[in-house]
């Protein structure tokens, strides 16, 4: 347990989620722990900006120590072990020199982070403590103006890369279902939902919360959708919210 | 879209998550909007203190106009239409008089959140704003020290009330799954996931975040659980957290 792990004392190893994309999304733990932690890593593209960390860049003070966390970034395939054995060894040697490290985390850092590679190395040898942060699930219903769950609905979380029969067969059981990472599995997606009859019941989503967020109905939703997107489906048996 | 309502101008209803139960666990701008409207309503049980408030208390000034939305509290019964009728004309009525109203939610609003029934009733008549809060799902699984979900798998989020052969049927097909408002249910869960041989897998989570949280395997928990407590189900081919 993490709160067994905390009380043994010495330099502590933070998975902190930043929210969705709005800054003022991250929550008042974060913002102190911000404040008060020495080194702050996040994940980035291999050259590229990290989103974890421009998110949270109005709240982190000058003069933290940083390490970009670079993941080669191939669609459909997860970094290899390799790269978290090596920011994992990094890491433990600040935790280890007695300087806390907070590793920014998009969203929520157990709902689909990649914090989780990094925690399975490490929570072992340094107290540890996740603080959970806005997910894109609340987010993308808030800003779609679409309730996704109520009463005793079952919701289903479903990543847009299962094979197609698979998220037909999932979304034909779901009642309101989520399917995230849609990026270029979008017109998979699409087909699946036109067969089941349920595009009409489904929004588009698209960087919620940020500057450039977009809220489309499916049938108007692009063919080339970015990796931050998702796809709410509502249950056939729902309330109608306004429109 | 909430989006296009809220250029119309006048007075603003807010859905306001304030997240788990840890007072820092708020967002920057549940703060900031606390501190602005004159106005906050917040689901109180007949007669009793309300959860969401006592959350956000720390957060809320003196000298707001406070609503309490009071709802009868039979288990397994949701309140009458009635009641949320009654409310939502207190609160346009404050609406109307220019005073925005900030509506308070355990949680976040549209996770199976109560604020849907107060959103479906005023939406489409005043600017209405969601502001999604950290869930209890991210909570529990950050308390637990155990990932929910990675990669591509799928996340089943199943209320405990469903009927004991729906729930292990659902429960059967799922990869990993959170159980929630376990309660007086928690024996009917129990059986469901021996006999799916899942137990081994599950954590209890009791008032994730709050100082009377309590983290326990699913072996250990009570037979009487709290309303407010979840059952964190990970899938067979997760990896190992460190215990």
């Amino acid at each position: 347990m993490v709160g067994d792990q905390a009380v043994t004392g010495g330099a502590k190893l933070y998975g902190l989620g930043v929210g969705p994309g709005d800054p003022d999304l991250l929550t008042v733990k974060a913002v102190k722990l911000l404040a008060a932690v020495p080194v702050v890593a996040y994940p980035a593209p291999e050259g590229g900006a990290s989103l974890a960390r421009a998110i949270a860049a109005a709240h982190i003070p000058d003069g933290k120590t940083e390490i970009a966390i670079e993941t080669p970034m191939v669609a459909g395939r997860f970094p290899a072990d390799e790269v978290y054995d090596r920011y994992a060894a990094k890491i433990a040697g600040q935790l280890t020199a007695g300087r806390d490290v907070a590793v920014l985390c998009e969203g929520d850092p157990f709902l689909y982070g990649s914090f989780m590679y990094l925690y399975l190395r490490l929570a072992d040898r340094f107290p540890t403590e996740v603080i959970p942060g806005v997910s894109s699930l609340g987010a993308c219903a808030a800003v779609a103006g679409a309730p996704l769950v109520s009463r005793n609905q079952v919701l289903t979380v479903l990543p847009a890369p299962l094979a197609e029969d698979d998220l037909e067969a999932r979304l034909n059981l779901a009642e309101a279902a989520a399917i995230m990472k849609v990026g270029r599995h979008l017109p998979k997606v699409r087909r699946v939902l036109d067969r089941l009859g349920r595009t009409n019941r489904a929004h588009y989503v698209e960087r919620a919360t940020m500057d450039e967020q977009r809220v489309l109905s499916m049938a108007e939703a692009p063919e080339d959708a970015p990796y931050f997107s998702m796809i709410l489906v509502r249950s056939p048996e729902d309330v109608e919210p306004p429109s």
